[in-house]
């Protein structure tokens, strides 16, 4: 007997590289590339440091109440956390208890089966169609609880409001989360559907469409009874979760509306321009309503051409995982940061056709 | 059948109030009356917002070298949390995983049962003795672990590290978590002991002596096995949870040991001058070592002065709870906001007498 007997012994999550050399070209991570709101960078100026001798509000009201009034919810309707992996990671810990295994699907966020195994929860997972799409019929089963993506990852594919409400109706004694990291780049969120079921929770993060994944902000809302056991749980874990900076700053971002339609107005913009592009490059992807592209080419191996472009420090995603190793996720940068990708590919390409 | 049956319900810890009120006499929450070294404003004035569009370094490479140099250990036996309550609830998750029950004195830090409890950990407390003080052969007996802060919270009580290494020595098979938020105050922290023991982990906090509650920065320092292990089960429930801001300004704070010895040394003289003033009010407490004294008045109820601080805009610690209603924790604040308590306290002390 020893105290190793007792660990818990888990495989962590692996996250995307954070290299550290200058000059690269970074699209593996899905991080906006256009600063945060000016409003952020205000509250840094003006903050009085001597108010960081004081715990912040455990509350986070400042935050809430913004995010309440933004998204016309009520504040007790909303949940902050540190990133949309700790809020993701609450709401598995509080509403996954059952002993019916928790469904989502095969191709998906790879944090959820991690989630599932620190936190002792059983799951299955369900395949999509051939064309990377969510079948509502294969969710019509027992379960402890149902979370996917909406748009998808690393696919981005966007389901309808009506395949989410299929769902829902199915569901009616599994809460549904449906995690919308990626929703302003074209997607429509399922915020609507809360007034109709009160087993719905949507999350969504300030990482990807507020380019503040540096401060490490994400929310949940649902209905008043979800986010209070949510809170109960996170009050059982740690009161204090957001610093002053985080609460104040969030704040400032979604003060500036303005600014935030038009970064997801320009990512959009070079994700339509990227598919073009890639699609006469040979590459073919599902249509994706994310910040990302899921592309394979029609003849040069995906791991091929993701160790080529880092040779040329150009950093893109790829998993060797069973249906998705033919694909590399790539994240939409600026015009500027894609033109350098296309150039690389290019000439991939051309080297690897010369072979 | 309900999607409420699979929630984890639990009760949560109750933080101490951050009541919004300008002009208040805050002594409740054990915060620092000092601002934080002047280097995290220095961070603050020249960061470049743009970086918040990045991940942080998951890792926190930057903070854990800082802290390892300041306490001579090596970067791989330091882990680092959103405050030293993240730091513990992860240690909770890790390392205690056994069907027997955790260990921890009755009169303690008010988050363990109910980490204990989130976490489905059997847990037994072990009351102190007549003098607040830990009995080491009381920890000899089977247990699924043991944690116990030094100084204990909310008393004050130091232990010294022979009782410490005698709970150690009866415990090969068990992880001891030392929580030492408060020892920067005058106690000697149980660091040395890490080179025999591999099953001890030290956990210790910016909240406190380096006045950064607001900010959120716990570490803890153990064998690099331990380390490993938390990391694996932190990086199973949230990748990035120090922020970029955090990170930089964790790190300037260590670089100015000058200003933090000088923070903890007014705390002290301050703390030793209220030992003498409150005794010849009436008081007796426990021989205090950390940033706060626990007091009781030889005719006054503690809950009534409590009420009648409040009423004063003074606040302090009370909590109905057996053994310690009868005491008030009175954080120790600059000899100015002590000068007010002592008033009041005078002027309450006059006024119950006349009762």
């Amino acid at each position: 007997m020893s105290w190793e007997n007792n660990i818990r012994r888990v495989v962590p999550y692996t996250p995307g590289e954070q290299p550290k050399q200058q000059n690269i070209v970074k699209l593996n991570t899905n991080e906006n590339p256009y600063p945060p709101a000016p409003g952020a960078a205000e509250v840094l100026a003006g903050f009085d440091t001597a108010l960081l001798r004081k715990y912040p509000d455990p509350n986070a009201q400042m935050l809430v109440d913004a995010i309440a009034k933004t998204y016309g919810v009520r504040p007790g309707q909303v949940f902050v956390g540190v990133g949309s992996d700790d809020v993701l990671s609450m709401a598995f810990m509080t509403f996954f208890n059952s002993e019916k295994p928790i469904l989502f699907p095969d191709v998906t966020y790879s944090f959820y089966d991690v989630w599932a195994d620190v936190y002792r929860i059983p799951y299955e997972t369900v395949p999509l169609d051939a064309d990377w799409r969510i079948r509502p019929n294969d969710y019509a089963r027992p379960n402890g609880g149902i979370v996917f993506p909406n748009p998808n990852a690393p696919t981005g594919v966007l389901e309808s409001l009506d395949t989410i409400e299929q769902i829902l109706q199915a569901n009616p004694d599994s809460i549904v989360i449906v995690d919308e990291a990626y929703i302003d780049f074209g997607g429509v969120s399922a915020l609507p559907l809360l007034d109709k079921y009160d087993n719905l929770l949507v999350v969504q993060t300030f990482s990807k469409s507020r380019s503040m994944a540096g401060i490490r902000i994400g929310f949940a809302i649902g209905s008043e009874k979800l986010i209070g056991y949510m809170n109960d749980v996170k009050f059982s874990v740690n009161s204090y979760t957001m610093n002053h900076l985080t609460i104040q700053c969030g704040a400032a971002s979604l003060a500036d509306e303005p600014y935030f339609r038009d970064c997801c107005g320009r990512i959009v913009k070079t994700r339509e321009a990227a598919k073009e592009k890639l699609a006469s490059m040979g590459f073919s992807f599902p249509d994706s309503k994310a910040n990302f592209l899921f592309a394979t080419h029609e003849t040069v191996d995906a791991g091929r051409i993701f160790e080529a472009l880092k040779q040329r420090s150009i950093f893109v995603r790829h998993w060797d995982k069973p249906r998705i190793a033919p694909y590399l996720r790539i994240t939409i940068g600026t015009d500027e940061e894609m033109a350098k990708l296309y150039a690389a590919l290019e000439d991939i390409l051309r080297e690897e056709a010369g072979k």
